[in-house]
């Protein structure tokens, strides 16, 4: 009698935690100029499978065709059996595995009623039929804004702002942003010696660098038999003596950090953006020294889909990301057959809403009215209508009747959020309770 | 490059306006002492197709089975060929086609951490594959509460106090609440000599009395060759010469619309949820002469699932619905093998959306910061920093280029809720801008 495998009914303490941190993102992305919207659960199946999503296609809910019988099934089943994209005369809707497809799709359906530069905030869940562990869910929230149409830096730097505000707004200061470039990507295993059609592969290698360390990552590209002297200049590369303490940021370091010669173009963009946000940070710490940036030249990140700028939020009091993002320039000209410039950042909810600390709800007028079992109904509701208008609006009231376990039920109503407790006998006044403080 | 058939995407406007609500609701929902839940969007196939969902379940989207290849897809084909409940063989999970199946099994599942009576708020998405018909979307946002483990008139009349209270604040006064009891039809129908075999027939026909009138249920049921004699006595009951004016509630006017010698019991449930209510109601009309109630013996709701009380919200302003609900207190055990009452009120938060005025957002400190293309992405991170900081953790700031059409800019930025903007040029001073209002 339990919720589907790998996914979790949410009770009400967690639920309260959960509405409370979104409720503080939304209205700091707000703040930032940042517009909500809301795409369907459902998308067509064609478009989830239609190569942008990455491993996470493999990882969709395919839904039913309605209507279909033992027989059409039956024929289906064949024709799947043949080629296996007959699998979409099976199903012709799929629960969205991100919040990224279902955006560039959006924006393709309604961009006439959208500004030329829009910024997007999305909240809601998604579904991936991963394997169940620990703290993984096949249901789970994302919570993502975006910037389409802007292609210069002041996009990510607005991301970025936005994104640490709305930490420092949950109580997380502190917390900073590592930074990379596709482009930077690209060109650095060029200037090794990789061929292009053996780049991809050595990117998801690389990928492991902060699980497999510099020896794991060059034992694998020789397994693998990439060109052994663009291995050979990689690992020459990863064993200078350079400490990785990039912090300040700026274009010095940045330029340290890479082979000879990168890029002007690529370098002022990702200086561009530190620029942006030491500026725009809501600290005012207005100088580039002070950006919570880190350039890491070695960062990745999985989806195919990027094509610029890449980032990982990451928080000094965990070990792993709570976010990231990066520029996906090309994925909306797939929907609309035009490019349109794209940047989205998504903050890890499902990881952050465990780290937030609240301090216990400030809400002083929550009362508990404890009643025996003889009072009648009318008197309780005339009880708790005028503890309410007594709250003028605010504040919060709940009926318990008398239970054995009085210490119980006093405790778990604290533990509710509630304050304030009285108790309720037949035929008392209403509007003359005497409240007790719950402690 | 739409959304799936019969779904829609959620623009700026639009969705400020939804969140908005359910942010009223949620709110009053709490400050009865209701607390928020959440259940995956999913349920396994077996919950949502076991008999207690209706029509619904015959609208439930069917997730496919991860991991069959084309020969399982064939086989099970032929099985459901010969049976059509070898679906299940097909399809493991299937999204919910409402929150009330959700909620028996999760109560259910987390009997243990809840209390004794639980009071559930529950606001999120379903979908049903109906034929799209304009207004009616195949997800759609419901908005429930429930009270779990009361069997007392007290509960329904909380779920009525604290509906309309939220309808008040939502500035929707002067709803009212139709009633009835599924077991006062049950006796009514008994008593004009209708075969209990027949009565489900039959209440699915009185289910059409306000669409058809009293000739066409005639008709209806003498078509159907009911019981000749019991539908003479119906008709003679449908045209006594008795005003459909019930108002004002009471047990005097509940039994003069009812066939003689109505079972106390049934009665003096009915009239104590009126008392409850009056005493409860936020408006403090402390007598049943007050009670937005109107008892109607012909009202039927349609799920099967309702074992006593059943209502329905109107609103002088529109001739449908704006909600309804009931008590369920088989459903439970049907999960748990123990039944526990139950009873819900399901708010159409579809319709209610749109009747809704909001006065214009009263959020003054909205600003457009309108740039020219030569500014460069550093000043404009700190002119939207600067502007921020002086609304001190309140208030909204969105950059955007200037365009040709300046006023349709402006009219653009008003029509999202800004109420000022600002021209900002290059070398201009952060926190110096001039802010004009936008009108």
């Amino acid at each position: 009698m339990n919720p589907p495998r790998g996914m979790r009914d949410i009770l009400p303490a967690d639920k309260a935690r959960r509405e409370r941190v979104l409720s503080v993102i939304r209205d700091r992305y707000r703040a930032h100029g940042f517009d909500e919207i809301e795409t369907p659960a459902l998308e067509e199946y064609s478009r989830l499978h239609a190569g942008v999503g990455g491993d996470n296609e493999k990882l969709a809910y395919n839904v039913l065709r309605r209507g279909l019988g033992g027989d059409d099934i039956e024929r289906i089943g064949v024709a799947i059996g043949q080629a296996a994209d007959n699998m979409a005369q099976l199903s012709d809707l799929g629960l969205r595995y991100d919040l990224t497809v279902p955006l560039a799709r959006f924006y393709a359906s309604n961009r006439g009623q959208l500004p030329g530069v829009f910024r997007a905030i999305q909240i809601g869940p998604v579904w991936r039929a991963e394997r169940p562990q620990k703290g993984r869910y096949r249901q789970f929230m994302q919570c993502d804004i975006d910037i389409m149409g802007d292609d210069s830096a002041r996009a990510e730097a607005e991301l970025m702002v936005a994104s640490l505000d709305a930490l420092d707004a949950l109580g997380l200061s502190g917390a900073s942003v590592r930074i990379n470039d596709r482009r930077v990507l690209d060109w650095m295993l060029d200037s090794f010696g990789f061929r292009a059609d053996e780049r991809p592969g050595v990117l998801i290698t690389i990928d492991k660098l902060d699980k497999v360390g510099p020896d794991g990552i060059v034992a694998e590209l020789r397994e693998r038999e990439a060109t052994p002297a663009a291995v050979d200049a990689l690992e020459a590369f990863l064993r200078r003596p350079l400490t990785m303490e990039y912090n300040p940021y700026g274009e010095r370091q940045i330029r340290k950090a890479l082979p000879e010669n990168a890029p002007d173009d690529l370098v002022a963009h990702l200086v561009g953006i530190g620029e942006a946000v030491a500026a725009g940070s809501a600290s005012a710490a207005e100088s580039i020294d002070a950006t919570p940036l880190v350039f890491d030249p070695f960062l990745v990140r999985g989806m195919g889909y990027y094509t610029g700028t890449i980032f990982e939020l990451a928080h000094p009091s965990v070990g792993y990301s709570l976010g990231g993002g990066g520029r996906y320039d090309g994925m909306i000209g797939r929907f609309l057959g035009q490019d349109v410039p794209a940047v989205g950042f998504s903050l890890g909810f499902e990881r952050l809403v465990d780290l937030v600390e609240f301090t216990a709800d400030a809400d002083s007028q929550a009362v508990v009215l404890v009643h025996d079992a003889d009072v009648p109904v009318s008197e309780l509701a005339a009880h708790k209508a005028a503890v309410l208008r007594s709250f003028r609006g605010a504040g919060r009231v709940r009926l318990e009747r008398r239970v054995k376990n009085f210490k119980g039920l006093l405790e778990r109503s604290a533990a509710d959020g509630y304050t304030a407790f009285a108790t309720v006998s037949a035929g008392a006044e209403p509007g003359a309770l005497e409240l007790k403080p719950l402690s």
